[in-house]
């Protein structure tokens, strides 16, 4: 399998291969191709073709690839048959959303314990996880080692709770505050920031009433 | 104001100089630069001086940009003083989460009734707003005119709510399953998909990983 080298913008596309081939093994379909594909999801299907090139996984002439071969491929690729251990800081909306979640466990990573400062919230568990104060955070880094903190805070502190997951050895953030946040160079965060697509939706949306009157 | 020809790229970046800007504002800031603005949020500085062109406030020389300008200019910008209305399907946890979740009220949308077809949550309502049943869809829809449809329902149903919503005449939907949603041409589809981003993070830790041992 080719490895390295692969863009971050194709690697964001890899997900939704990996989704769909997942619908089509769940529908007993054996072949797809990169056209199919593209039909499906909207990608152009030289871009589709390049991107499945790096699974290495060759396609059969007029049956197309594996369905069950390229998902193999894209988990191995997208490292979602390792996992990486993740805290959760903030038990509110989207956290506790977050930890009954259960389509993570197949994808690379297992949350093991999640922190806020409400006392009604600590001691309680979610979908088995445990909700700790937040002054255990220096106590569970140490213990259970995880590589990832995801940040489901008010916006407002999540500067400082990152300040205090960086202290103390993390290696990764999943940021779901619209807070831009600050970290050493050695630290990767991606963001989910839900604002960019409604600023989209919500535009075009006033452009097209503004038309159709 | 600069109206028009701007690009998505550019219209996804204005959310979060918007959420920037009010943090200056609560802390008693009065002028901000592009080059500040940079500094915090990882832009380059031309390209943010460009965005910024597109609000149309201009800046006084050594003081930079009135920060209560750029904020009235932005929110007209992005649409967020006037307001659609939304009706979300799904009341799961990432519905749910949705629904209790204050925010949206000065982005532009109003989320003004939810949908579920579990008898246990139909009647309930969150954060004031009611849950129907799935029945009252084309009900619903001819009596308060949402143009937006959030879906979080499980993704194996989302194609489904889909087609219910655009034969219903919505507008545009917001997608937060990992579903790609096929829709006629002149429906405006925004997807919110995790999954690219903890492609992205499981991936550049695993290197890191790789690289430290």
């Amino acid at each position: 399998m080719v490895r390295g080298n692969i863009s971050d913008l194709t690697l964001r596309r890899l997900p939704k291969y990996l989704h769909f081939l997942l619908r089509l093994q769940k529908n007993n379909v054996e072949y797809t191709s990169a056209s199919e594909i593209s039909r499906h999801l909207e990608v152009h299907h030289t871009q589709v073709r390049k991107d499945l090139a790096f699974t290495g996984v060759r396609g059969v002439p007029k049956r197309g690839h594996r369905v069950n071969d390229l998902i193999e491929a894209l988990q191995k690729f997208l490292n979602w048959d390792v996992t990486l251990y993740a805290i959760l800081i903030g038990v509110g909306n989207f956290g506790s959303a977050i930890l009954n979640y259960r389509g993570f466990e197949s994808s690379g990573i297992q949350i093991v314990a999640a922190l806020d400062n409400d006392p009604q919230k600590i001691g309680k568990d979610f979908n088995r996880i445990k909700v700790f104060s937040m002054e255990k955070l220096p106590g569970l880094m140490a213990t259970l080692n995880p590589q990832i903190g995801i940040i489901t805070t008010p916006k407002d502190v999540a500067q400082k709770t990152t300040d205090a997951l960086t202290k103390n050895g993390i290696k990764g953030i999943w940021n779901f505050t619209p807070t831009a946040l600050e970290v050493p160079d050695d630290i990767i965060v991606e963001n989910v920031d839900i604002y960019p697509s409604l600023a989209v939706l919500v535009r075009k949306i006033n452009e097209k009433i503004t038309k159709d009157n």
